[in-house]
């Protein structure tokens, strides 16, 4: 289709995904690479999607008694360095402020790459009794990590995130917290971005600098790589006893708090975009799309198909759905191919013909599947169809990541497993550093998680052949 | 009252205005100090205030047409060096970043004081025809000016505000953007913040480096001193012709765009509490109070108090109005005085005395007035009593505005007028920027702005005696 040229020209994912995924992003407009190395400026209709993840998460941080707040954005050196484990994993990667103003400062500043020192100083302040707990605080906000590769959504040098920090007073209540914020995570990308992942705790070797345990949501990408989209970590008392963060209890003892931080990011919108496009761009799950539906008319200088149009936006907006109406001077079918590069829901074709009869023709844009309905019933029809969309995409982004995932139950299927990237797979492990490290030397795979629904495949690690521990998710990942 | 004292302590307004000012910021915990020097941690109560500020003003945004998006926070050197007048305004007060990891960056980078170089960067790039334009984006964000002296809200080296950009194909569609996003401000400060508020233009002495005029909303504090709540930019075509932004117009020839910018900020926070507060705390307006009414128990372990109090929150809660209940071990004395610090527009008294009688006690926090009401009627009663109380306070303000705005025909008076800070004063004035500075020598006062509504109170400038071109507010000001 010529007029689908005009206005993609999109590489098609089978011939190159890494280039089919960056003429997405930018014909789609969600970003724009902008002249500071490393940094992207989010284009509207990019943001716009970050603005509806934020909408769901947020309200479902809210109904799980999560409050929000904003801690500085700089950190000063020595606070970085307070917990050891944590500034070693930091500090190669932040950004240094050294001048205010025309003075040198005496001591250095980070832009915080994340806020857990910013908030143990914070609650070194504000917690003296059992009766400040539990804290259960989040802020949205960009952070800075001074990556050398980057790719939009994916890495890049600044990126928008949402940092919750919590402290509590029983380590039961850390751990609780902890698995409580990653099934938030993962309902909400099942429920409202479709996306289903693997929920499990990462291997020591994976987990974050200064935590005990990290759990994290996996999700599996059209080419078959995963993508960690979202973490839990718990800090056990760890962070506590380096900045001193105690509380009188009910003993009248002190004690030290336990405590748990999670975040998810913009690359959230990478995920989004690698598990449900194609290859005419973009597919949006209707609950984060910023337009559901788009009316298109046809002929539209024909005598009352404007009129029709408009009104049709009209009733469609009064049902609450998210409209657009493309009255612009394009042919229909650059129309069209717009529509699904930008991945709207659901287009509504519209012409002299259709008013006529009292119809119009709703196409969706995960089937291309084509509906005629009365006008006057659109915006129920229309409402019904987001629904199922939603469902379908989920449905189909599962089917994808089932038949994706792969049992190897000795070393020569795991060998074959990986070959070839074509997804996760399922392996039981020792549990030993040695062999997860060998094992992403030879194949180039690491290990995604341990996954909180455990299946005895084999007796013995794939790699060593030494007792299995645990059954394990191994992937290549962005 | 002992308990209202166990809450609060708060200093009187007449007694110590700014002392009475950091008090109520802290003890209604709206933020904590940080060990950033200059930088506030925003808690819960106070960013709960700012999220509904954002939702508020954001609706007003997308009503006329403003979308959302993300600048980078870096500005190269080079970069914010491109305007010269915007970069003698700025990098005397900027954050400068000299290292990445663990290299020296080649070319410094300030982190954004604001953005108008980051967008007209990214304006290069996008703007190429006519049909791109206008261009009008925002983004809510932290911007970083390096301040040597700070008080919370009012002036901090980190805060959080919106900044408005955009471009236009004539002088006029920008002059007109300009004046219509003032518009929004005073809408929304008016009939949100129950901020009454004068508009106006600059003089030249303070109008924004960069721009050819700059516009106000000025709103008076109970002290009788002025802040300036936002600002709407004109730039012309300066910005455009320092990045070499320029459109093919429907003539086939290249222009440059016309540009505006405009912002508020967490200021606002300090003129809501400076406008409304009173010597027992936050007076909030009911549409910018995150929790509107608090349901307090009146000996609460009596049998069925809690079932009643629980059943009237849920009732409460049900009529989409924003509800808390107070079930803490606390004494009612103290929970009223601390909803009074907090600023929470309506309680309401429930005890077994009320309940037998199927009654309960409304009391509203700005005029402390109590009314009955049967407990089935407070979900109507109370939602009608917060439109009551949102206009009233805007009343209120408006009345203390004009109470404390004074004319001044001649010296003599301008004098008289500022011998103590009263208020703001409209004199008239010739113009001349020498006159300007040698009142604020005199007075230390300043001009707030040139109010759209004119008045001829003389034919001469109060300062030199010459013929007077405009009226202009003088005040001293935050």
């Amino acid at each position: 289709m010529a007029e689908k040229k005009l206005v993609a020209e999109i590489t098609s994912m089978s011939e190159d995904f890494t280039q089919w995924y960056t003429d997405v992003v930018l014909k789609a407009g969600l970003i724009s690479y902008s002249n500071i190395k490393g940094c992207m400026v989010i284009k509207p209709a990019g943001y716009a999607i970050w603005e509806l993840i934020q909408q769901h998460l947020d309200a479902r941080f809210k109904a799980v008694g999560v409050q929000n707040c904003y801690q500085p954005m700089f950190i000063p050196e020595s606070l970085l360095q307070k917990e050891k484990d944590h500034v070693e994993g930091f500090a190669p990667e932040v950004a240094w402020v050294t001048h205010g103003g025309l003075e040198e400062l005496t001591e250095r500043y980070c832009v915080r790459p994340t806020s857990e020192t910013l908030f143990c100083d914070y609650y070194k302040g504000e917690i003296h009794s059992y009766k400040d707990l539990p804290q259960v605080l989040n802020q949205w906000c960009s952070v800075v990590r001074w990556e050398k590769e980057t790719r939009p959504f994916l890495r890049s040098r600044e990126f928008l995130w949402q940092e919750g920090h919590t402290a509590h007073a029983t380590a039961e209540d850390a751990e609780a917290r902890t698995q409580q914020m990653l099934q938030v995570y993962a309902d909400f990308l099942a429920e409202d971005m479709a996306i289903p992942t693997i929920k499990g705790r990462k291997t020591e070797k994976e987990k974050f600098a200064g935590a005990i345990a990290t759990y994290s949501v996996e999700a599996l990408m059209h080419d078959g790589r995963g993508l960690q989209a979202g973490t839990s970590h718990d800090f056990g008392d760890g962070f506590a006893k380096a900045f001193g963060i105690q509380y009188a209890g009910k003993d009248n003892q002190l004690h030290y708090v336990h405590q748990t931080s999670w975040g998810v990011s913009t690359r959230m919108i990478g995920a989004l975009i690698m598990v449900h496009g194609d290859d005419s761009g973009l597919v949006l799950p209707p609950k984060i799309a910023p337009t559901q539906v788009v009316v298109i008319p046809i002929r539209q200088n024909a005598e009352g198909v404007m009129d029709a149009a408009t009104g049709l936006k009209e009733a469609l907006t009064a049902a609450r759905l998210r409209v657009s109406l493309d009255d612009s001077d394009r042919s229909p079918g650059y129309k069209f191919a717009e529509q699904e590069m930008r991945g709207f829901p659901v287009r509504i074709e519209l012409g002299p013909k259709d008013i006529e009869a009292g119809q119009c023709v709703l196409v969706r844009r995960d089937t291309r599947e084509k509906t005629e309905c009365p006008i006057s019933e659109a915006p129920a029809k229309v409402a019904a169809m987001l629904e199922q969309i939603q469902a379908d995409m989920l449905a189909r982004a599962q089917a994808h990541l089932d038949s994706h995932t792969f049992r190897a139950a000795n070393k020569e299927e795991f060998e074959a497993a990986f070959a070839e990237t074509k997804g996760f797979v399922k392996a039981m492990w020792c549990g030993d550093r040695a062999c997860e490290e060998q094992i992403k030397e030879q194949y180039s795979v690491t290990s995604r998680n341990i996954p909180f629904e455990q299946e005895h495949l084999a007796d013995t690690c794939v790699c060593c052949g030494k007792p299995a521990k645990h059954m394990v998710y191994w992937g290549r990942a962005y």
